[in-house]
């Protein structure tokens, strides 16, 4: 599939457009391709901009001051990613995204969003269900490091992405479960 | 000021509704007074309504199997509360609602949430950035988890609600930090 049926389906979970509203709306998105390794927003950058994965995968990730890495997210196929906080408040990135592997993303504006939404009532309740989805993957998120429950975050993180353990390094893995790369191995092994 | 012109207020950050729009979104809201220590959701329930704080003052907490209580959020007037998560994916509740004062609240169910944003562009609008804002808030509560930063906690919590420290029994307090009650005094001081 291209990126703009990929972008269709996506959009189609939440509500239905017609063909000539889903050309108008993509009119505003613009595809890009990035390679392993490249920075898409640096803390300290303003962002104006959110991105929807094509293909590839990227990580959304926090540094500490003693530079450790908690990674908030990954951003594989059909899932959105940018600095929202930083997006929405027109502050100064907090958080950094790059890429874990070649990757293809179509990218919409802060100003462009607003607009279709403005202009079209399903793409509005398309974005309000996106956001909830994402609110409640958050939620789950919270509660099990409020919990410290390492288990709990290994088995959502594999119902979340199936393939990505073999996909993604291990240490990155440990930086997304807040886990040591020997406690990783150990829940693996318990699973398998 | 009455619950109609409070939430009349809160929707008016985010978009415009005339007077006649106003009266009937209000209609589809029910007023409900509670006393201190109803619970509103208890952890197994399905959840079909999401509630606005006029007065008082809630809890949103979740039970771990020691039974340690982690408070998510506390809801003050103008906050929403309810498990977002049970509500919009249609499972049984995994927090507890309860008041930690006499409280007053407005309640919509699901269906006629979904009605008033069907029919009105302008609410759902407005719920979509309802819930921008609560990602932000969770994005930077799970990045202060992660980091373990219990000083940020403190401060993100004494900037989201400047009187919560005399309003809220300190252990509370202390549950929602994720820290002791120890700790919180530790923290308390080294502000003042």
């Amino acid at each position: 599939m291209d990126a703009k049926e990929i972008l269709k389906e996506h959009i189609s979970k939440f509500t239905f457009l017609s063909d000539e509203q889903l050309d108008y709306v993509f009119g505003h998105f613009n595809l890009i391709h990035l390679k392993k390794g490249q920075s898409l927003i640096s803390e300290g950058d303003f962002v104006n901009h959110e991105y929807f994965v094509i293909d590839g995968c990227l990580k959304a990730f926090y540094l500490n001051d003693n530079m450790k890495m908690f990674i908030l997210q990954f951003a594989m196929p059909t899932w959105w990613v940018t600095d929202f906080d930083a997006l929405y408040n027109k502050t100064r990135a907090t958080i950094n995204v790059d890429c874990i592997s070649h990757s293809t993303i179509l990218s919409i504006s802060n100003e462009d969003r607003e607009k279709i939404c403005h202009e079209i009532h399903e793409i509005e309740h398309f974005f309000r269900w996106r956001t909830n989805k994402g609110y409640i993957a958050l939620q789950k998120r919270l509660l099990s490091f409020m919990d410290n429950d390492a288990k709990f975050r290994y088995e959502e993180l594999l119902a979340l992405y199936p393939q990505l353990y073999n996909l993604v390094p291990k240490h990155l893995i440990a930086a997304y479960l807040g886990v040591t790369r020997e406690t990783l191995s150990r829940l693996h092994q318990a699973k398998h």
